[in-house]
C-alpha cells in the first residue's frame, strides 16, 4: 500500500504521495486552524514585524495538517521553510499535498522506506540559493533529533573523524544514515561544514530530541544553541499527557476495533505520555496495569488506583501492552512470546526499540499484515499478537496523531522558540535553553479564549502578598504543575 | 465516492461495493470471532442439533465485521441466511465482501442511495424455493424495523388497504418505500401475503423498533410472535451503554480528529446511549452539558455532576452536539443557525430525523463536503457547522460501529432469540416477549472467561436464604441493574 | 459509652439519650430541610388537605436528622406519629431530642442493647387512645420489616402457632424478640390481634424487608397491603447508589481515618449499594476488586474496568472489605482469618450476618475498642482486622447515614405511600404494591429546581412520535435507568 | 466546647486538654504507625547511629496522631524534643494525650485562643539544660513559618530594630505576636540573641512558609540554612494533592452532612491543592467551577473538563466554596453576601486570610454557631452562609487532617531534612535547600512495599541507553511528574 511519491518539477520541488490530495488537505488545514488559537495568534502579532524574514529553516516534523498549520506560521512571520517528516509513517497525504501545492518544498509521504526517509531529510536540509549554490538551513525545527544527528554526523566526518561513519551498525537504520553520509561526501564536499557555518539554531521537542541536546552540550560537542521546547509546561503537561490521553485509543480503534472496556492493558511507563495512556485506557473501562523503574513515578500511579507490576507479571493475563518509556526493550521478544493469545503490542512512546520488533522480524514467527500499520505474528505455539505500526508511534501511525488544539500549545512554543533563537543568535552559547516562563504562561494565554476559560486577575495587593508581578510569571521555577 | 455495487452473477447473487475485499474482511472476521465468545460458544453448542436447520432468515442489520459473525453463527446452526444493512452508510464493505465470498445472499455497500437501500431490503427477503418459485423468510433478525415495516405495509396493501401508500409522504424515504411497494404489487402480486403465511417470528433489538412492535401489538396488527431483544439487560445495558462510550468518540475522532479535551459538549437524552456518551466525553477532559425530558433521568445527570440545560441554552457556548434520544427535532435548523461556529452536530440515537437534516439542507446554507461523511453548511451569518454522516449514526456512518465484544452480547441474544421463536413457533402468541432472564444471564456468563472473570457461586444455604436457585435467575423481574 | 436513655414523663413519653441535645438538633434539622425539597415540597402540597388527618402511623426508621424531616413532615400532613429506630447504632441523639422535644413520642438512642432494640419498637406500637386504651398503628413505615415482622409474629402466636416462638432459636436477637412476644402475650392478651383490625398498610424501603414482603403476599400470609418503596426508581437507583458512594467513605474515614489511595478494596457485590461502594472507593484511588454471583452485574463490573474475583482470590492482598449483598456468610471467620494484618472490615449491605460477627467474637481472637464502633481483633497468629460497627451499617454506624437530598427522594417516595395507601385503604388487596411511575417521576421533578436543573420539555408532535404524554411518564414499565 | 488545658508538673510540663485521652491516642498511634511505613523504615535504620543524639528540636506542626509518629521517630532517632501546634484547631486531643503522656513536652489543644497559641509556641521554644538555664532548639520543624518568624522578629527587636514590634497591626493575631515578644523581652532579656546563637536550620514543609524562607534568604536576612521540605516530589505532589483529596470531603461531610452529589462547587485555585480539591469533589458528582490566575493552571483545568470562570461569575449559582490558593482575599465580604442561600464557605489553601473573615464578623451579619467549627451567618437581605472552621484549614480543623499514609511520605522528608540540616551544620549556607532527588526517590521508595507495588529494575544496557544510573535518581532537575 506503500505510496509512489511524486516527484515535482525543478521549478517547485516536492515529493509527497498523490498531489491531487492538496484540495481535501486545505480544507482539513482550515478546520485545523480554527482549533490552533496559539498559531493563530502568532501569525497576527508578528504579520508586520516578520522577524523570520527570508531565514532559511528546516523542519523535521510529522508531516500532518497541524503542521501545515505550524509551516504556514513560519512562513507567516517571514521564513523561508523545507519540511521532512520524522517518522515514516506519520505522514498525512493530503496535508503534505496541500503544502506542497503553495509552493512549499515538503519531502513526505506515508509509508516511506528508511533509505526514502533519510533522503527526504537531506532534501529538506537542501535550500539553493539565488546564485545557485546549495545551502542549508539557518534554523532547525527539529522532533526527535534526526537533523540535529544529521548534521552533526556529517560534520564530525568532513573534520575528518570517521569512527561512527565506518563502524559496525546496531540496526538497519542506524547503516542507511552512514550510507548517506558517505554518499553526500563524494557528490557535496564539505557541504556540512558550510552548513554549519550558517546555522544558528535548532529547537526541538520530545524528550529523547532533548536528552540527545543535553547530553552534545555536556560533551562540549554542540554546534549551535538549542531551545529545549519539550519542557514548557505548555507542551510537556499538554501534548504528551492530554495529546496522547485522546491520541492512543484513537490509534487503538483505527487500527483494531478493539473493545477497549473489561481488557486488561499494561502501560509500561508512567511518565506524562504514560499518566495520559492509562488515564484514557482506564476511562474506557480497561483494567489497566502500570510498569515503573521509578519510585517516584511508581507511587504516583498507585495513588491513582492503578496496579503496579513488572511485564513479567502479567504476561498470559493481559490483552493490550503499551510502551510510553522513551527506553529500550521495554518489550522484549521473550515477552511477547508468553503473551496472551491475539494480545495488542504498540507503543506511543519514542522509537521503535521500545519493542524488539528486529528481534521479532527474525524470530521465526510467522507475519500476516492485516491491513497497514497492524500485522499479525504467529509463534510457534501457535499462539499470535499483533504488532501495531511495525513498533513506530501508533497515534501517527495507526491514526492522525494528536488532534490539533493541543499541538497548538506545541507549536506555538516551537515558533517563539525560532524566533527568540533567531533574535538572539549573537548572544545565545552553544547550550541548551528554555523558553521563559513569561513565554510558557503566554503560549497558554492564546488557547483560553478559544474555550471560553475566564482568568481572575489579582489585585495589586494579592500580587504584593504573593510577591509576582500582577501578570506574572506567577510560579517559581521549580513549580511542576 | 459512493461505491458502485457489484452485481453477483445468478448463481451466486449478492451486491457488494468490491468483493476482492473479501481477504481483508475475512482476517478481520478471524479476529472479530476471537473476542465474541458468546457467539461462538452458542456455535459449538448447537452445532449438533442444528436449531435453525434449513429455516429461512433475513436480517436487516448494519453489514459489519460483528454481524459477519452473527451471519455464520446463524449458519453454523442451519440457517439459510439473505441479508441486508439496515443503515445506507454503516456497511463496512470488507465484512460484505467477505461474506458474499462464502456464498451467503448479502445486499449491502457504503453509501447507498435511499432507493437502492429498500432494493437491498427487498432483495434480502426473496429467497428461492427449490422449485424456483420466490419466497419470503421464516424468521426475521430486525434492527430498527424496516423489514418488520415492509412486510406489514405490503401485507396492508395486499389486504385491501391502499391508504398509506397513497398518501403525501412526510420524508423522501418514505415515498421511497410506496414506491418500491407499488412496484412488487405489480411484479409480484399476493407475494406479501405469501410471506406472512411463513413468517413464524422476528427478534428486533433497537428501542426504537422494539417500541413500534409494541405499537403494533396493541393495535392487534402484529403479524408474528417478536422478541424484544433490546430489554434483555446484556443488550440495552451494555451494546448501548458501553458500546457507545466507545463508538461515539471513535466516530467523532475518524471525521473530525477533532480535541475533546476541553470543548463544551451537549449530550441530548440521558439514556443508555447517553449515559454511554456523556461519560465519555467528560472522561476526554469535554465538559459535558445534558439535556433531557425526563426527571428521573435528568436527576441522574445531574447526580453524576452533568450540567442539565436545555439545547437553547447552550447555542453559541457548546462545540460539539450529539443526540441520543431516539425522538425528532431534537437538534432544529434554528438551533444550528444559532450555534457557535464551527460546531460539530452528530447523531447517535436512531434516525436521522433527531437533526433536522432536511430543513438544514433547504435552508440555503452552503454545503461544502470535507470527507465522506463529513459536509460543512456555512450559513448566511458567516457561521459554520459541521454534520456527520448527513445526521445518521456517526459511529457506524463515521467510524465501525460497536466493537466486537459488546455486540457479542447483544448477538448472543439475537441469536438465542431465533432459536427460541422456531422452537416456539407453534405456541406463541402474536404478542412481543422478552428472553427469560435465565437465558439474559447466560448470555452474560458466556462472556466472563475471556475477560478473566472469576465468579462467586452460592452456598445452598445462601441460595436459601435469598430465596433464589443457586444457579439463577438471582434477580426479580423488575430488577434494573 | 453507651448512652443511659432518659425515660420521659408520663404525659410526653419518649426515651432518648439526652433531651439536652435538642436544641443542636433543631439547628441541623433546619440545614437538613434546605435539602430536602420534596419532603418540603409535600408539607405545602397537602398543607391544606391534611391526608393523614389523625392517622397512627408508627415508624421503625433508623432515628437521624433526615428521618427528623421526614417525620414531621408526616406530621404535617396530619398523621399521629410514634418512632424507633431500626438499627441500635444509627440512631443521631440531637436528632432524636429535638423529635422528643416537640412532643412527638420517639424511642431510640445510639448503642441499644438488643433488649432495649425491641423495646422501643414496641413503645413505638403502642398508642394510648383518648379512652385510655392501648391502640397499634393503621399505617407503619418499616425499614428492613422489625415492625412487620413483630406483628405478624405476634398474631401467629395469638392464632393459636406457637410453634416458632418455642423453636430454638438461631441467633441472640431472634431469643430476644420470641422473650418480648411472650410477655406481650402475657401482659397484652389478644394485643396483636387488635392491631391487626386496625392495620391499613405498610411501605418498606428495603430490598431485604421488600423481599419478605413478596414472600409473606406469596404464601398468602400478608395482613395488609404493602408498597414497596424500595423500587421506586427515585428510591433505589439514587439512596443505594448515590447515597452509598458518599457514605462509605464518610463511614471509613470517621472510623478509621485511612489512606484510601493505593489500597486494594474488596467490594462484595455489585448492585446499586455495591456500584457506589466501588466507583466511591476507586475515584478515591483505591484498586478495588468485586466479588459477584451473578454473571450480568459481574460483567458490568468488568466493563467498569473492575477485576472481578472471589473473595478467596483476595486474602492476603486486600487492605479494605466491604459487603453490600443482602445476604449472609459473604466474609467469613476462615476469610477473616486468612486476612492481611490490619485488614479493615465493614458492612453496608442490610444485617450484620453478612460478616461472620458471632463466629468471630467465639472464635478465641482478642477483641480490642479503640473507640466506639471501631474494634480491633487479633488471631492467636497474631495477625489483627479492624471491624467496623460490629458489622452492621458503616454508613450509619460509624457516619450518620446517607446525606439529606438523596434521602428527600427516599422519604418523599415513603410520604407518598403512605398517603396512597390510606386513600386506598378501602380498595388495596393484601399484596405489594409499587408507586405509580408517575409518582416516581414527581419524585424527581420536585428535586431539580433545588439543583439548578432546567428540563427540556417534549412538543405534542414531539409525543406524539414517542406515544407518550407531553408531561409524562415518559418510559415503559420494564424501563432500567 | 473549647477544652481548659491542663497544665502538667513542673517535672514533665505540658499542656493538653485531658491527659486521661492518652489510651484512646496510643490505640490510635499504633494503627498510624502501621500506615507510615517511611517513617517506621527511617527508626529501623537510623536507631543505631543516632544521627540527632540529644539535638534539640522545637516543632510547630499539627498535634495530629500522625504528627505524633513524626515525634517519636526524631525521638527514636536522638533528638530531644519540644512540640507545640501551628494551628489552633488541628490539634487531636488524644494524640497529645498520647505524646504528653511519654515524657515529651507537648503544648496543644483544639480550639485555643490565639493568644494561647502563641504562649504554646514560646512553650516550645524553650528548653531547659542541665544547668538549669533556659535554652532554644537547635534544629525546628515547621509548618507555616510561626516558629521561624518568632524567632527572626525577637532577634530583631534585640538587635535594635523595634519598628515592626512598634506598627500598627493589620490583624489581631499579628497583634498578640507584638505583644509576646514584648513581654519576652522584659521577662527573659537577649533570650532569641542566645537561641539564635545555638540555631543550626530549619526545614519547612508548606508552599507559604517556603515563600517566607526564600524571601528571608534574598532579603539577607535569613539566619540559619534551611530546608524546603514543600518541594521534595513526594511531599507536593503527594500531601498537597492526595491528601486533599481525601481529607477535604472529610471535612465537608462531618462538618455539614452535606451531599455533595448535585452540588455546584468552586474551587478557587487550581495547583496541587486545588487539583485534588477539584477531583475530589467531582468523583462525588459534584460539577466543579475553577477559579484561576494562572493561565497555565486554567488550561489544566479545562483539558480537564473544568469550566473555568470567576468568583462573581459563581456568585448565586454555587452551593460549595473552597479556597486553595495561598492568596489572601480571595472570597471577599461582598461575594459572601451575594452568594446562594445556605451556601458553604471553606478553605484548604493555607492562612483564614483566604476568606475575608474579619470583614465578615464585623459586617452586622448574625452569627450562629451550630457546633465547634460549624458557624452560621445571616444577612441582613435573609440569606446565609455557612463558614467552616473559622476560615482556618477546614481538613484539621473539621476532620483530622490528611491519613496517616501520605503524611509519612511528608514526615519522611521532614525527618531526613532534619538529618541532613544536623549532618551539615557546619558545611551549609544560610540559604534555601531542597533534599536531593536521591532521597525524594528514596521517601518513594520506603512506601511502595506496604500497597504492594513491584517495581522493575533497569537493565545496565538500559540504564547506559537513558544516560542514568541503574538505581537512579532518574529524572533531570526540571522534570515536573
Amino acid at each position: 500500500m506503500n505510496a509512489v511519491a511524486q516527484t515535482s518539477p525543478a521549478t517547485a520541488p516536492y515529493r509527497v504521495a498523490d498531489i491531487s490530495l492538496a484540495d481535501w488537505g486545505r480544507k482539513e488545514i482550515d478546520i485545523a486552524e480554527h482549533e490552533m488559537p496559539g498559531l493563530m495568534s502568532i501569525r497576527r502579532k508578528y504579520a508586520a514585524a516578520q522577524p523570520l524574514k527570508g531565514v532559511r529553516v528546516t523542519g523535521s516534523l510529522h508531516m500532518t495538517i497541524q503542521t501545515a498549520v505550524l509551516i504556514e506560521t513560519l512562513k507567516d512571520v517571514g521564513a523561508d521553510v523545507r519540511w521532512a517528516s520524522c517518522n515514516i509513517f506519520s505522514t498525512q497525504d493530503h496535508a503534505a499535498a496541500a503544502i506542497a501545492a503553495t509552493g512549499t518544498p515538503v519531502f513526505a509521504w506515508k509509508g516511506e522506506t528508511l533509505e526514502e526517509y533519510w533522503d527526504c531529510t537531506l532534501d529538506a536540509l537542501t535550500f539553493t540559493l539565488p546564485d545557485g549554490t546549495l545551502a542549508g538551513p539557518q534554523l532547525v525545527v527539529d522532533d526527535g533529533g534526526d537533523v540535529t544527528l544529521l548534521i552533526h554526523k556529517g560534520y564530525e566526518l568532513e573534520q575528518g573523524d570517521d569512527s561512527w561513519v565506518n563502524s559496525p551498525s546496531s540496526s538497519h537504520e542506524e547503516q542507511v544514515i552512514k550510507d548517506l553520509l558517505k554518499r553526500v561526501a563524494q557528490e557535496r564536499p564539505g557541504y556540512w561544514t558550510r552548513v554549519v557555518a550558517d546555522w544558528k539554531g535548532v529547537s526541538e521537542e520530545t524528550t529523547t530530541g532533548v536528552h540527545r541536546l543535553y547530553q552534545l552540550a555536556e560533551a562540549g560537542k554542540l554546534l549551535v544553541p538549542a531551545i529545549n521546547v519539550n519542557d514548557s509546561v505548555t507542551k510537556s503537561k499538554f501534548d504528551n499527557l492530554y495529546g496522547c490521553r485522546e491520541s492512543l485509543a484513537d490509534g487503538l480503534k483505527r487500527a483494531m476495533d478493539v473493545m477497549l472496556a473489561g481488557k486488561v492493558a499494561v502501560v509500561c511507563g508512567y511518565g506524562d505520555v504514560g499518566k495520559g495512556s492509562a488515564h484514557s485506557l482506564r476511562a474506557y473501562g480497561a483494567r489497566v496495569i502500570v510498569t515503573e523503574i521509578d519510585p517516584i513515578c511508581a507511587l504516583q500511579a498507585a495513588m491513582e488506583g492503578f496496579e503496579v507490576a513488572t511485564v513479567e507479571d502479567t504476561l498470559g493475563k493481559a490483552d493490550i501492552y503499551v510502551t510510553t518509556t522513551g527506553n529500550r526493550d521495554i518489550i522484549t521478544l521473550e515477552h511477547m512470546q508468553a503473551m496472551k493469545d491475539q494480545a495488542i503490542v504498540c507503543n506511543i512512546g519514542h522509537f521503535d526499540n521500545e519493542i524488539q520488533v528486529d528481534r521479532l522480524n527474525n524470530s521465526g514467527a510467522v507475519r500476516l499484515n492485516i491491513k497497514p500499520q497492524v500485522d499479525k505474528y504467529t509463534f510457534p505455539s501457535g499462539n499470535s499478537i499483533f504488532l501495531l505500526a511495525e513498533g513506530r508511534l501508533v497515534n501517527l501511525g495507526c491514526a492522525t496523531g494528536h488532534p490539533s488544539f493541543v499541538m497548538s500549545n506545541s507549536f506555538s512554543n516551537q515558533t517563539l522558540a525560532q524566533i527568540d533563537l533567531w533574535q538572539n543568535k549573537d548572544k545565545y552559547e552553544k547550550v541548551v535553553y528554555r523558553l521563559p516562563k513569561k513565554l510558557d504562561e503566554e503560549v497558554a494565554r492564546l488557547h483560553l479564549e478559544k474555550i471560553g476559560v475566564r482568568l481572575t486577575k489579582l489585585t495589586q495587593a494579592q500580587a504584593d502578598y504573593l510577591g509576582v508581578p500582577v501578570d506574572g510569571p506567577f510560579k517559581p521555577e521549580h513549580y511542576r504543575y
